[in-house]
């Protein structure tokens, strides 16, 4: 019987500038109760956090905090922690645990949760915390490392219930209330099997509890089941829970037997990381950047600022072939970078577009044609209008007609290019297996800046040379 | 009794391009039906479509097709087609359907997915379509109204299972089964509620199922439940799933009393455009762009273009005053962009971190001095690397060294202040209460553009002229 004081309905508003996870009130208290070394303190205030908000709490702290709580919590690890924190973070509280304690936690957890974080174990360790797992235990991470990295069968759990499609509603739910500690921690449906374990039907269950218990299980099982291959990529997991509204879908493997199960939860995050991996990688920067320490922040960046350089530099070369309009016409030098700026940006949104439409699948080859056309007219109406623009305020800057005209050619020119090249770069570059996310926007500048400078110091060399 | 034949598990594939959703040869093939009026052929084709794929089809196929495939599905329009569509699509479609029509759909849905629809209904006919829906429905649309946009309250289903605390789970397993047809289509848990409906516990159906009928609910209940306040932001609600690893959550009035529940599903959608929301903003397009008319689209862009512009022509100010500079040494112009670009790409790879961790609420006020600092440290080991790179290249180039010597000077500059201005801009934009992956890219880029061209082109006048 539970206590009307122990019950604990907690609603999270908008009015506080931070609902859940740990407050900042919080991490400057625990980190001042950490370095005062007042452990009693620091107790009291971690007593009722989640799992997952003493993962954020061990994310916000300073490094040396961090290891000073580790070692506080440490004699009674709560497992679910380690799947909830930062890839950097957990490699982190890994690096500082004994094989016996990795061990530990990898058996508490589900499976898909343990493989999760036994991938974050040094190599150098894995073989030793292996070594130090049940067998099944051991089996199971090892058949899960098999899978490709980010696919189906590294998601699954493969903690199930199934049953055979002759039970009755009544058998199958005395099956589960004998079976109640073996049972998986939570499941929203359940699957009925062939005598190869091949999934025939699917029972939400909700659909169970609706039922008499006489009914038989092949009388309401959904047979239209959306299963996922252990191979797909998670991506396209996230897809197809999306697609189909799913709440849990089935794996199986090759030759169709079922392997596991996947859930909402795990995909939400999957979601998450995929839509942060594709704003991160427009961004030129890697997945990890925030928690990541500065040396590699730092190498990470240089990578991709290097590749800008390169394109920065072609761009200088162009402007070289025309040195001596500049020297004449000094308001060149002046203009030049509008022109290239803009083609730049109206580059960027046409990627953008792309970019995610072809994550989501929602640009194929049956309509590229169009999008191609669609983005092109988009660029040459745009043009126009900043030629007008752009065209009156140089004339009226510089006083000399031309050198508007020359502007207002130059902007129809770059922005119809912009279109054309901010659709079409990142589809190149998804039929040449590259990741139109990492490459495109490179590939973008080049373009956009050097027909930028050709088109307009050309044009003028042309005409006022 | 189900026949082995109608059982239809579906794998979906990485091998193939597009796994589910719609095919292009099916979009083409319906096109071609739809335009000969195949119509016999066109039902063969859909006939296997969930409605989710039947939406797809009809985002995907031209206007016209479009329309002539609604007028011949039309008759037995399937309701859940309608929350499955783009908004864009989704308009065009409610435009063509009569208030009747519209009335019908929205009676068949849940009333989350029944407000969305409604809310695409062009506004002058809103007022008919709700005159025929039936007084309790039309009393839950216009409740779900009476709550902000992209709020928990809108995005709750009201239909849902509670059950007094005080009940065996024989009880709520009897209650279920003599409701069943009253019940909702899918849950995933129900709530023990008091007597003024405030929800005291949480019931997943897996914990139901593996416990015996005399078990009293309030034993095997969860107590920590968490709820959300009706006018909670979706994103916070998202956030909220993705930080419990939550399925479904109740949702709360201000007097805390249980009004509906948020599954995972809709979750996922939400996640999804919010992190579009994220992606297209930083790109600066709007969310619908893909869908958009031509004229739409180019009118959407142009308004960032022209913010862009401004910042373009704040930049050639800038040279403008140093044009007796570039006159006399005309390597000035073709390296100043240089300079402007690289600020310009390290200011994005920190902006885009700083956006994204203040939509996550990573950074916050805790750990921003931390971030900054870190930033500024980033960009100025960044900024030596480069300058020692780019002035070796500018000093073989022009084989002047000074030159090599002020672009270095220049760049170290321009990293440091890209550094600083990526992470600051956003916490100040979000500070003023606009949104940091709209505004941050624009002042961001006039600031390295800025401070760029002065630090470049003013040492050269200082020391050249």
């Amino acid at each position: 019987m539970v206590n009307q004081a122990e019950i604990d309905v907690r609603t999270a508003d908008d009015d506080v500038e931070r609902s859940f996870g740990v407050d900042e009130d919080l991490v400057r208290a625990a980190e001042t109760a950490l370095s005062d070394g007042k452990l009693g303190e620091l107790d009291d205030l971690i007593a009722a956090l989640h799992a997952s908000e003493l993962a954020d709490l061990l994310e916000e702290l300073t490094p040396d905090s961090r290891l000073l709580l580790l070692d506080h919590v440490r004699e009674e690890l709560d497992p679910e922690i380690l799947p909830n924190l930062d890839d950097v973070v957990r490699e982190d509280i890994l690096e500082q645990l004994d094989p016996e304690e990795v061990a530990a936690v990898i058996t508490e957890l589900e499976t898909d949760d343990a493989v999760d974080v036994f991938e974050n174990v040094a190599e150098a360790d894995q073989a030793q915390v292996l070594e130090r797992l049940s067998p099944s235990d051991r089996a199971l991470v090892e058949e899960a490392l098999s899978y490709p990295e980010d696919s189906a069968g590294r998601l699954m759990q493969r903690e199930l219930v199934t049953v055979p499609k002759d039970w009755s509603v009544g058998n199958t739910i005395d099956y589960m209330r004998e079976r109640a500690a073996n049972l998986p921690r939570d499941f929203y449906e359940i699957y009925a099997v062939d005598e190869e374990r091949h999934p025939v039907g699917s029972i939400p269950l909700s659909r169970l509890m609706r039922n008499q218990r006489g009914v038989r299980i092949d009388d309401i099982m959904l047979t239209d089941v959306r299963a996922a291959r252990v191979q797909m990529d998670q991506e396209e997991v996230a897809l197809m829970f999306k697609q189909f509204a799913l709440v849990s879908a089935p794996v199986v493997n090759d030759d169709g037997q079922l392997m596991g199960v996947i859930t909402a939860d795990d995909v939400v995050h999957v979601i998450h990381e995929e839509a942060e991996e594709d704003i991160m990688r427009l961004g030129g920067v890697r997945e990890d950047d925030f928690y990541e320490a500065v040396l590699d922040t730092t190498r990470a960046r240089f990578s991709w600022l290097l590749a800008n350089l390169g394109t920065a530099i072609i761009a200088s070369l162009v402007i070289g072939l025309f040195d001596a309009a500049i020297e004449q016409v000094v308001a060149l030098a002046i203009l030049m970078p509008i022109v290239a700026s803009m083609g730049g940006n109206a580059g960027t949104q046409t990627l953008t577009v792309a970019v995610r439409a072809l994550a989501m699948k929602e640009l194929t080859a049956t309509n590229a044609a169009r999008i191609v056309g669609k983005e092109i007219i988009v660029g040459g109406i745009n043009g126009m209008l900043f030629a007008v623009l752009m065209g009156g305020i140089a004339w009226l800057w510089f006083g000399q007609p031309v050198i508007g005209l020359i502007i207002a050619a130059a902007m129809v020119v770059n922005l119809l290019i912009a279109g054309f090249a901010g659709v079409t770069i990142p589809i190149v570059l998804q039929r040449l297996r590259i990741d139109p996310a990492v490459g495109s926007a490179v590939v973008l500048t080049t373009v956009t800046d050097v027909v930028g400078f050709v088109s307009f110091l050309g044009l003028a060399a042309l005409i006022l040379l």
